[in-house]
C-alpha cells in the first residue's frame, strides 16, 4: 500500500521532464502524497525538481516544499521569483509559511511578503516571525476554531462552519470572551445536543490546558505528552488566544530534540545529517575534535611528569589506555542517564541521595571490574600481585571519580541555566581521561613509589 | 494554569490519608488530571498510594495507573486483588489494558482475565497479548469507528453514534466490506452533506494508509510522521481491519526509541532511568564496562609488543591517550551520524560515494588536527620535528581509520539485519582505541625505527 520509491520510477520521471511531457508527468504525480513527491524531488537534479514544482499547482507544491530537506528547499526557492514563492505561501498554514519565510534572505523576505495577496495571512506570518522558533509562539499556527462565550448555539454553528473552512483538522473548539481572552473549550458533542436557544457560556468546559507564547518548545512537548493532548491553545501576555499548536508539529520537535541531544553527546553540533556537505560536517565536528586535542595535550603533560616511573614500572604505561577508556565509558554512562532524567523531569530526590547512590553503584561496579582486572592481569599478562593491586585500586578510584563527574557536571550546568547536553560526549570523556590518568599515576606512586 | 506539585500539597495528602479523611481527600483530588494524580502517587509511600487508588473510582484510577512509573505500578498492583485489578482494566482502552496485563505474572494474569466481566473486552485483550509489544499489533487498540460499505448514510449515522460511545477520540471513520476487509475511509464532512439515501460505497475515499499487525513500531512511527497521520488503521494477514494506532501512543514510542538509541550509544542497555535501583543500573551498565575492560586488555598487549620503543622514544607512550581519544571521538561522531541517517531512512547514494566522502572529510579534519598537533607539540612540549611528524601522520591515519570503522560497521550490521545501535558507544570506542594504538606504533616504528 505504501508508495515505494524506485530507481526505475525516478528515471521515468527524468525522461518525462526531458521530453517536457507535462501530461504524462501530471498523470504520474497527481495521485501521490506530497511527502512522496518530496522524496522524488530529493532524487532529481535541481533543474528537474524546479520544473516539476512549477508544473504542479501551488496547492500541491506548497505541501511538497514543506516536506523537502531544508537545503534542497533553499535551492528550489532560489529558482523561483518572489511572486512564485508568495503563491506557494498563500497555500500554506501560517506556521509552515512562517518557517519558510524565516529561511529566506532579508531582502527576498520583504519582497515575498509584499506579494502575498491575502492581507490577513501576511499579517499572521509577520506576527509569527516575531517569536523565537523554539518557543510556543514560533511553533503555533494562527488557524483555529474559536467561539465567543456570549454567542447562542445557533449563531455559533454557522460561525464555526465558516472558520472550519480554513482549518485542516479541527481538534478543539476554543471559547473566548469579548476581549478574545481564552475562557475554555467546547465539546462538539455538547454543542450538538444543546438546545439551540442555549448560550455558549452555559455549555462550555472551563478547564483547558494552554501555554504562553514564550513557553519553551521542550515544555510544550512535555505538557502535550503528559496530558495526551492533540492540540493546545497558545495565549499572549494578556491571556488572549493567539494560536494553537498541534501534535504533529510537536512530534517533529520531539524527534529533533532527541537527535540534537544525542548528537551533542557524540560531539556534533548544529544538527547535521549524513548527507550534508563535507564543509558542513567539518564545521559541526572539528571544534569538538580540537577540544579533545587540547585535552590530549594536557594528558601528555600529565604523563611527562610521571616519566620517572618508566625505569622501574614501564608496565604502568601499558595500562594507560585501559584506565582512560574505563573512565570515559563510565562518565558517558552516568551523564547520559542524568541527561535523560533532566530532559524528562524525572530526576527526583535530593543531591545527597544521588551522591550516595552513584558512589555505591561505582564502588560495586568498580570492585567487580578491578577483581576481573587483577585476575586477568595475573593470568593473562603475568603481572605480579602488587602491581595488579595498584592498577585495581586505581581503577576503582577512577570509576568513582568518573561517575561523579558524569553525574554532577550536567546537574550543576542545568542549575546554572546552561544546556546540560554540552557536558556530555567529548567534554566528559576528555576531562575523565585527564583526571583518570592523574589519579592512576598518583596512586601508583603512593603504592609502588618511584 | 498547569498543576504544580508541591511539598506542602504532598504533606497535606499524607496527613489526610493518615486521618482517613476520605471526603477531604476526594475534594483535593477530584479536579486533578489523572497524570497529575499519578505524579502525586509517585511521591507517596506504597501504602498511602494504594489507599488513594482504592478510594478513587476505577474510572479515574484506571487512567492514573497507566501514567504511573512501571515499577510503582507493579507494586501498587501487588496490593490489589485480581478482582480489583480486573475492575481497573474494564475501564481501560484495550491497548492500555493489554499493556498492564502483560506486566502481570502468568498466574495472576489468568485470574485477572477471568474476572473481566465484559467478554468482548477480555477477548480483545487476549488477542492483543499475542502480538510482539513493539509491533503494530502490540501498539494498536481495538477501539475504532468503522462502517460497512453497503450501509446507507442513514443507517450508518445511528451505527456510528453507538460505536463512538466506546471511542475516546474518533479521528477517522474506516470503511470495510462484508468480510471486514479495509476498503477506505470516510470524511465526516462528506457523510454530513451526502443525501440520506446514498450508500457508503458512493461517498467513501478509497485511499487510506494502513499497516499490517506485524509492521515494526519504528516503521509505523516513520509512516505516521512522514504522512502527518493522527491515526492509522491496522489490518491482519487477510486484510481485515483489526485495530488502529493513534499518534499519542506513537509519540511515547518515538521518545522511547530515541532514548534507547542514545542509551545504547552511551553503553547502557535495557532502558534504565536515573531513579532505578543500583542493581538495575548495574545490570544495564556493567556488561558494557566488561566489554571495554576486555578491549583494554588487548590494548595492553598491543603496547607490550612495542616496549622496545621505550628506551629510545619514551615520549611515544605519552601520546597514547591523545591518539586513543581522537580515534574514539571521531568514531563516535561518524557512527552517530550514520545511525541517525539509518533511523530516519535519509541515507542516500552509493556506498562508494559515502566512502569517498568520509575519506575526504577525515583527510581534511585530520590534516588540520595534525598541523595543530605538530605546532602545539613543538611549541608547548618542545618536541623535535621528526617526532612531531610521526605523531601527526599517525593522527591522520588513525582519524581516517576511525571514521571508516564508525561509518561502515553500523551500515554493515544494518544490512545483516542487526540493530546498528549495538555498534556505537563502547564497541566503537574500544575497537578504535585498539586499532588507533596499533596504527600509531606501526607508523612510528616505520619512521623512527626501534
Amino acid at each position: 500500500m505504501q508508495f515505494q520509491i524506485s530507481r526505475e520510477f525516478i528515471e521515468e520521471i527524468e525522461q518525462l521532464v526531458e521530453e517536457k511531457n507535462n501530461k504524462q508527468l501530471l498523470l504520474h504525480l497527481e495521485d501521490l502524497h506530497h511527502a512522496d513527491i518530496a522524496e522524488i524531488l530529493d532524487e532529481l537534479s535541481l533543474d528537474d525538481a524546479t520544473y516539476v514544482i512549477k508544473l504542479l499547482g501551488s496547492d500541491k507544491t506548497a505541501e511538497v516544499l514543506m516536506e523537502l530537506d531544508e537545503d534542497d528547499r533553499e535551492k528550489v526557492l532560489n529558482n523561483l521569483t518572489a511572486k512564485e514563492i508568495a503563491e506557494e505561501i498563500e497555500e500554506m498554514d501560517t506556521d509552515d509559511a512562517a518557517d519558510i519565510v524565516a529561511e529566506l534572505s532579508p531582502e527576498i523576505k520583504e519582497r515575498v511578503i509584499s506579494h502575498i495577496e491575502d492581507e490577513e495571512h501576511a499579517d499572521n506570518i509577520v506576527e509569527l516571525l516575531r517569536y523565537d522558533e523554539d518557543s510556543a509562539g514560533g511553533l503555533m499556527a494562527k488557524e483555529l476554531v474559536k467561539v465567543n462565550e456570549n454567542w447562542s448555539v445557533t449563531g455559533c454553528m454557522s460561525e464555526m462552519r465558516e472558520q472550519a473552512e480554513n482549518v485542516r483538522r479541527v481538534h478543539s473548539i476554543y471559547v473566548v470572551d469579548n476581549k478574545n481572552r481564552l475562557k475554555g473549550r467546547l465539546s462538539l458533542k455538547d454543542l450538538l445536543t444543546a438546545p439551540s436557544s442555549a448560550q455558549i457560556s452555559d455549555i462550555y468546559i472551563d478547564k483547558v490546558d494552554y501555554v504562553n507564547v514564550h513557553t519553551e518548545g521542550e515544555e510544550v512537548a512535555r505538557i502535550m505528552q503528559k496530558y495526551d493532548l492533540e492540540a493546545i491553545p497558545v495565549v499572549n501576555e494578556m491571556g488572549k488566544l493567539v494560536g494553537r499548536i498541534t501534535i504533529d508539529d510537536i512530534v517533529d520537535f520531539i524527534r529533533e530534540e532527541a537527535e540534537k541531544d544525542y548528537q551533542m553527546a557524540a560531539g556534533i553540533s548544529e544538527g547535521v545529517e549524513a548527507d550534508d556537505s563535507v564543509w558542513q560536517l567539518t564545521r559541526a565536528r572539528l571544534p569538538w575534535l580540537i577540544l579533545a586535542l587540547l585535552g590530549g595535550f594536557i594528558s601528555v603533560s600529565v604523563l611527562e611528569t610521571f616519566d620517572s616511573a618508566m625505569q622501574k614500572h614501564a608496565a604502568l604505561f601499558f595500562f594507560v589506555p585501559l584506565i582512560a577508556a574505563m573512565a570515559g565509558n563510565v562518565g558517558v554512562q552516568s551523564s547520559a542517564i542524568v541527561l535523560q532524567g533532566l530532559a524528562n523531569k524525572s530526576l527526583k530526590g535530593s543531591l545527597l541521595n544521588r551522591l550516595i547512590k552513584e558512589v555505591l553503584l561505582s564502588l560495586f561496579n568498580g570492585f567487580v571490574l578491578s577483581v576481573l582486572l587483577i585476575a586477568g592481569g595475573m593470568l593473562l599478562l603475568d603481572l605480579d600481585f602488587d602491581f595488579g593491586l595498584t592498577v585495581g585500586i586505581s581503577l576503582i578510584s577512577v570509576i568513582i571519580t568518573a561517575s561523579l563527574i558524569g553525574t554532577f557536571v550536567p546537574i550543576i550546568l542545568d542549575k546554572q541555566g546552561i544546556d546540560p547536553a554540552m557536558a556530555t560526549g567529548p567534554f566528559i570523556t576528555t576531562s575523565n581521561d585527564i583526571c583518570g590518568i592523574l589519579i592512576y599515576f598518583s596512586i601508583a606512586k603512593l603504592i609502588l613509589g618511584f
